[in-house]
């Protein structure tokens, strides 16, 4: 009897523009999820870190972080968008819109708004906008992301030629919604584990984080279980022995992980973040590795109508078995080669 | 002095048919527990996932993972059943019985059912019903197991010589207890992540569960910590490496649990076991192996007076290394040489 | 720009006596962490994993296993105080104060009791008496340490000359109070896993823990950024290899975890550690290691005006790669080779 009931994802042909996806599996977060979250990636930010810390500037308890919800969102659309995804290529205008607590559940769905075939003909690439959402529906983070698609049959007519115009920004305005209005007087910054605020950041500012940490198998198949994202590269090893790589590669969104947990050394006070500008897996990485991170203060922005916080534009760049106390970016057009991620963000931190 | 407060388990010699032994150590499972097991397996079944999914089809919450629920009342028992176990040989009646939800106590016990001494003399098998309960004493389940155990003394008289009857098969008549009645109707199937219902299976249908999982040492310890089980065998490389395998064995329960997750692809609203009918560990599985797993309705039953409900017996099928495109099995009476798990249960899904 | 927001650390000659330093960052504990470091040690100690044993007996609930609460509390202390440290040279004077239950958050800060440089003028020895508070400034934990940190430069002037006088011993008189009164009567012994109580233990006892467990880089560094201790020897593979030991060098206290709860199979009712009297790492511990355990009651005392619980005196020794049957320790001055912790402690046991 034939297997019909497996799902084996979508391919580029079968995308359509304007598709609208509901993903499953509904996912309650739960202290559980942020005790395992803090073991993977040792995040040290007294908001998320605290119930008390953050009740005191005016949170009804910690919020869950940031990009704990994001790789959740993301992991929902991993068995429908990227299951037979070649490359994961970029990502734009992600905006967070509302703070996540402990015993609310997510779920996601995703628009198709671009599809691109490869001159090859044998990929293409497909544009999503992702938003996840609370389940009384309130949207907790919205973002693009676009990623190669092998298609089932070369032969098979492109679904589509469109190629969304995607902002290189979040544009400050749009930004701030995903916090409460604080009382800045009521943080404490000794506790914190910093002084420096927003006024003491200067644009063009680097800072290294210092600190390395080396991934285990272990951690990044867990670390990506937990956001029940599915793609098989980064847990077969048997079938990723037979492959490009000859191993495992690590979810992108790990990486990103390890660096913000890093970026604390440096920015402890940032500690929401409220935008992702733009983001590329500069290479993979993989268990073994030792990751290191530096980031560079972009751009500053007040908020509109608030005195409480404030955004930086950051971004931070992470290396796998490269410390980075001379910041390690690029020369000219070129990555150098133990660059990793390039991360371009909004953070928030006190006034 | 002499040390006499350790425990070194007990010997085939030192059980008694009829004997009951209330097991340490009460556990009270939590929403950590969940999440850990996620991040251990990745499961995504709705129910479990979701406690706004769950409520909006009549549970008070999301109940616990069924089988995150044995392997904790499994490990209760190893210091008293199975500390000098040779072999795990065999489940069989196994029930589930009542939901567990986040924040109740399980406690465990179990009665000597059987015993047979081997005609070596040097071991004997014991057979056990085990229960497991909550903290006011209500059944969540009961399995019987049988396990090869060393005598201290292979001239120590047989304690008894009786084989237990056992079924082979949970009568359907009896299972569904574990499920409260449900408002199907209120079950979102785009959001569980599959159309397909009891209707939709037919006996003799082979689904292959398509993605595979490396096993790494860290992820099995913890998982096997996490249910108290002390075997050592599991944990102790150091003795393992003057042992008969060279390495440490992975609990027997982890392929279980991994091949579950796994079928969720192609069994997604299979989402409660609601018995097991037998169980065996074919081959040992060892920490860096990939784990696939397979599938094949063996029947099919209703549930008498309930028609939110079915139940498909199912016969899942883990191998080592070795995708299940073919769904690899037997050849006359022996297994293919890469399986490792043969289990067979009832779950129910929506009809 | 330079890079002026990172911290390094403190070095020898930045501390001075007396100064007193408040601790990043607070941190909420749930039983989320209970569940992970349940996973990570596998303790059963039947207080701490079931909440109606706990409450059965008097306790609101289970508390938490002390030696989380000590690593959380320690884990603060290390940006500040050993971030630059050579070696952590010893512990004293270490007293639990009050029970901490999940939901609770906690804090640290340390005053610097004792400063003595080396007479090669590149290290000194700080001791810092660091203290433990819940959000509402309850202390909960307060233990003195030691720790040999580099000076950033050699020619600067010493900061202190002073070694404080520090207890070899924890008064027992001053113990208990971290233990609501208890109704023994309602804890059940059978369901504890050992009938042995406070009476039962002789001075001089030795007892073998007997099982052996093996150490994973994974889950060494998983349980130290639990507890969000920052010390780079623990987590940077790339900078170690580099070094004097060519590999990462595990968190003293997994090996005082892995001890204590290797130390359940026969001290299964010595459920609350009231009191470090001493600790030594005498050897550094590294993953593949298998860590066996073995005690000794050194003293037994009755608390004061109590008569549910008495204190034993313990002396637990952790080995690695060697078994304890014959409870290796010293030959005269010198350590067996094998033994990688020595820990002198008072743990409270039912009378």
């Amino acid at each position: 009897m034939q297997m019909t009931k497996t799902s084996s994802g979508n391919f580029f042909e079968d995308f359509r523009l304007g598709q609208v996806i509901r993903h499953a599996t509904p996912r309650t977060i739960t202290s559980g999820d942020v005790a395992l979250y803090c073991g993977l990636f040792g995040a040290r930010f007294a908001v998320q870190s605290s119930s008390a810390f953050a009740k005191a500037i005016g949170y009804p308890g910690s919020p869950i972080d940031d990009l704990l919800v994001f790789h959740i969102v993301f992991g929902k659309t991993v068995p429908d968008i990227s299951l037979n995804a070649v490359a994961n290529l970029g990502y734009a205008a992600c905006q967070f819109l509302a703070p996540v607590y402990a015993g609310e559940t997510l779920i996601a769905e995703s628009e198709v708004i671009g599809l691109k075939e490869n001159s090859s003909r044998k990929t293409g690439v497909v544009y999503v906008r992702t938003r996840g959402c609370k389940q009384d529906g309130a949207a907790v983070l919205e973002y693009v992301r676009w990623v190669m698609v092998n298609k089932r049959d070369a032969a098979a007519a492109a679904p589509g030629d469109h190629v969304p115009r995607l902002p290189t920004i979040v544009d400050p305005k749009l930004i701030g919604a995903s916090s409460p209005a604080l009382d800045i007087g009521a943080y404490d910054f000794a506790l914190a584990g910093s002084q420096h605020r927003y006024d003491d950041y200067q644009v063009g500012e680097k800072i290294d984080h210092v600190d390395g940490v080396t991934v285990e198998e272990a951690e990044h198949q867990i670390a990506t279980r937990l956001y029940q994202n599915t793609a098989r590269i980064h847990f077969d090893q048997f079938s990723a022995a037979q492959g490009r790589f000859g191993r495992r590669l690590i979810y992108g969104g790990h990486a990103i992980s390890l660096a913000r947990a890093l970026s604390f050394n440096g920015l402890a006070n940032a500690f929401h973040i409220a935008a992702i500008n733009g983001g590329r897996h500069v290479s993979p990485l993989y268990a073994g590795r030792t990751v290191f991170a530096w980031s560079e203060v972009l751009a500053k922005s007040q908020l509109s109508g608030r005195t409480d916080l404030g955004a930086l534009r950051l971004r931070t760049v992470a290396t796998a078995d490269r410390p980075c106390r001379d910041h390690p970016y690029k020369t000219g057009e070129d990555y150098d080669p133990a660059v990793i991620l390039d991360l371009d963000y909004w953070a928030l931190i006190p006034r």
